[in-house]
């Protein structure tokens, strides 16, 4: 793992969302957050390697938050800005901080993004196809030379919609990570072993089924491996968990280089300990103030947690 | 961890339910199944050192279930056999085999159930309190001398009905087990390292809160680790897993002798073992056949689930 780098060749690019959320928990309402895949994704890994953005933003995305990025090293050869709003998510969550429920999803400029690889990326070792339609992320596997490493994630509506292009991604891809709900929608099995081994046999040699607060397994043909989740005392915003969970975890795998059974557990670990940051706090404020520092010694509190 | 002993001193003694259970899951329906916290306890601590039980049963227990707790090498000298119909339970399981409706209750016999330890447990190290009423658990905690470890375990009607008793219990515990949802009725808290933390304070050195599926976590005041579930494959029947988490602890501890923050950790990693082989049957099946080399086996499977 190497140390957050503003100045290093993209070593992974992610492809995703941008949005301006507005955010109410039980404690407290927030609007026009910065928010969004690729947001939280971009962040969490920077702490790791350096990495570019895919995506699109209208005119009227604040400023601040480009310089924002910009703070977090994060490259922004692949973000788009053109005419129109910005795409826009509210949502709300139950007392239990797990549960929510979407008040309304305007699309705006997002429904027309058509991701365009920039020159500089189209050699990256790593990529995120993060949640954006299946034909959008074929279609972004093909702007790519050879990359060594790419993981998709995807959602319930796309297992609804869109499921052929969304097995086609599947086969070309190295890990797929979705939820327990996901998958269980995706294979029709309820038993989660069962329902990894199925998306095995699809073709992706890696699958990483996210249980929330509960963390994650990964199943390959090696095994299992129990992803613990950091017991975090004061969640304050949960959303963006899983995006800064896959964007730490590739940022980790990117900085450390090489893809061994030991990397990947590694680098799930910094993703779990990134996630957990970032609930602490709205949109990425935790994440800001965050350093190289703090996650190493998450990571080895984690470690004393699970050491027998 | 020594062998199953047959013949050697009592060195754990539980107390608690007896019953006959009808169970009903989306495949199949059972009844007059050997059930009740501590069949599951006994059983499961049996591979681990010499349990004995404190029960009551009515003049229609089955003989064969008194020779099935023999084949198990749990000593029954606390077994009160008297006129009447023994307790019976049914219940209904979900799609999910998680959440669970009670169909119907009997108490029977158990409604007049008062606890003797016979002179033998008198002086037992290691204590199991099952799920009875905290008066009791408190009367048999007066009857025994000078225990070195003693679990208690609680549920939602105790705390809703008997929260002073159960206060003086807990107070008077090295280990508390419940639940997640009980450990926030318990305290009115949420978040569970603020659930664990509250009931620390109260006494107990250690609490563990259990999260089915999602495996438990220890509390101390030397931190925290997070127990790990085995990922069953095929569950045909989670009633009792809980209970067999606690005896195969409890009996792992006592097996070993001394309580160490490493001992504790090993244990719990044997319950959560142990009670992923009980889910695999109806009552007591699975651990009928099972061999402590099956459970050694599941045990480095779990070490390696969650090695970095």
């Amino acid at each position: 793992m190497g140390g957050r780098d503003t100045r290093g060749k993209v070593r992974m690019a992610a492809v995703g969302s941008i949005g301006l959320d507005t955010i109410e928990t039980p404690f407290e309402k927030r609007g026009e957050l910065l928010g969004g895949s690729i947001t939280y994704a971009c962040a969490a890994a920077s702490f790791f390697t350096t990495a570019g953005m895919v995506g699109i933003v209208g005119d009227d995305f604040p400023p601040e938050y480009t310089a924002l990025y910009r703070s977090f090293g994060i490259d922004l050869a692949g973000l788009a800005r053109v005419p129109g709003r910005t795409f826009r998510w509210s949502g709300v969550y139950d007392a239990d901080m797990i549960n929510r429920r979407t008040l309304s999803t305007e699309l705006n400029v997002f429904e027309t993004f058509s991701p365009v690889i920039p020159e500089a990326y189209r050699d990256v070792p790593f990529l995120l196809l993060g949640n954006i339609s299946p034909a959008l992320q074929l279609n972004v596997l093909a702007q790519v030379r050879r990359p060594k490493f790419v993981v998709a994630d995807t959602m319930d509506l796309w297992i609804n919609i869109a499921r052929d292009d969304l097995m086609r991604v599947i086969g070309k891809v190295n890990l797929l990570t979705l939820n327990d709900g996901e998958a269980r929608l995706l294979t029709g099995l309820y038993n989660l072993r069962q329902c990894a081994r199925k998306i095995l046999d699809w073709g992706p040699p890696y699958v990483v089924i996210k249980k929330g607060e509960h963390g994650a397994m990964l199943f390959s043909k090696a095994g299992i491996f129990l992803v613990p989740a950091y017991p975090v005392e004061a969640v304050k915003d949960p959303t963006g968990a899983g995006d800064c969970f896959a964007g730490a975890f590739l940022g980790a795998l990117a900085g450390g280089g090489s893809v061994t059974p030991a990397h990947v557990r590694t680098a799930l670990l910094c993703g779990s300990a990134v996630a957990s940051f970032g609930v602490e706090d709205f949109s990425l404020g935790r994440l800001q103030t965050l350093k190289r520092r703090d996650i190493e010694r998450r990571l080895a509190e984690l470690r004393r947690m699970t050491r027998v």
